[in-house]
């Protein structure tokens, strides 16, 4: 069986938590806080960082180099779309959330608010969570402009471009900083992969220091 | 043909340059400052990025995207690798280049001192600066450590896990921020990489307003 080493809170964890779940691939999952097994994390990938998927003696880090394995060696449905055209523009919106939205947004709001307090005892940098609050709106005109167009963001099938964004914008969700009632073409998305089989174990997770805000997993928000 | 939209000194657009020329692709490539033409790029990219390739009504935007697109669609060997595994331990360097590695070095020192200047004629900001330089060096000795257990990063063959380390190194190495003599290990590597056919072109580039050091296109460095 495959084994999953995942911080419940973190973005990329997430990311393949909900492709192992579209994929209906049975998983041992273990969550911990990454970082208190630093040193012990370097055995199995020397950034010292989760997710760290394993199957059988092969270990896989690393989110999209994991996603791409599970694309590659096991059966179901490919998340990232058929057509080679569509594949690339799966990737494209991976990476546009992976590194563009973590670099706006997510590391300016989520690493502030809650990787410093949980791993560094500090206070956040106001200013940087206000820069992420103000960055926020265009990519959820993003996502809603991409969604009018399609029944997923890229296309008419959920891949992994809905996956990694929906991880990012849930940990985000979780502290209660998505402004959706401004855009109601990226809530009708989000509502929408919020109420998938996948989500649910998501919605269920809770940090024993840091409470989510009361709509967390209400999927009428 | 294939066409390729790059800036010379950008390390994802030189990512993409090394595997087009590994591959023994043609392609059409036209270089540009991105900067000065950001709302014609939006067409193509809407992250308003290089590097963009067009092949025939297609256009693949995100370096990785690109080259994962290549390794789909057009023939000759693979620079992934052909076992999943291999491949999974390619795609973990390349994430470690393109995402810790510009996180820890090429942000702190590339973006500063040639990206702020050609694009913002601004200053760098020297504390950054020197925050790139001290974390340069563990990323050095992880290449020797690598390299001194393969004849390649990701293995006995070449990768995508080489080009992408090299081509973030060569924009550093550039501006003469590559402490090589320090780390003759990884020099090694470098010198390897350095003097194949495909990186011929990286080394002719020349930005009109900044020079490279004098060693940039020497292959005895």
């Amino acid at each position: 069986m495959l084994k999953l080493l995942h911080f419940p809170l973190c973005p990329y964890s997430r990311k393949v938590r909900l492709a192992l779940a579209e994929k209906e691939l049975e998983v041992a999952a273990e969550a911990i806080e990454p970082w208190l097994y630093r040193d012990d994390l370097k055995t199995g990938n020397p950034a010292g960082e989760v997710p760290i998927l394993e199957d059988r003696s092969r270990v896989i880090c690393d989110s999209n180099a994991i996603v791409e394995y599970l694309e590659e060696t096991q059966r179901g449905h490919s998340l990232l779309g058929k057509e080679s055209s569509q594949r690339a523009e799966t990737r494209r919106l991976i990476a546009w959330f992976d590194k563009k939205f973590v670099h706006e947004v997510t590391d300016l709001i989520w690493r502030e608010k809650l990787i410093k307090r949980l791993r560094d005892k500090a206070t956040p940098d106001s200013a940087a969570v206000r820069r992420g609050l103000a960055n926020i709106h265009d990519h959820l005109d993003y996502i809603g402009h991409l969604f009018d167009q399609n029944h997923w963001l890229a296309g008419e099938q959920l891949t992994l471009a809905d996956l990694t964004a929906a991880a990012q914008f849930s940990v985000l969700d979780y502290l209660g900083d998505v402004p959706w009632d401004k855009h109601p073409a990226a809530k009708l998305w989000y509502a929408k992969i919020k109420s998938r089989p996948s989500f649910r174990p998501l919605l269920a997770d809770r940090l024993p220091s840091i409470r989510p805000v009361t709509y967390y997993d209400d999927l009428d928000f």
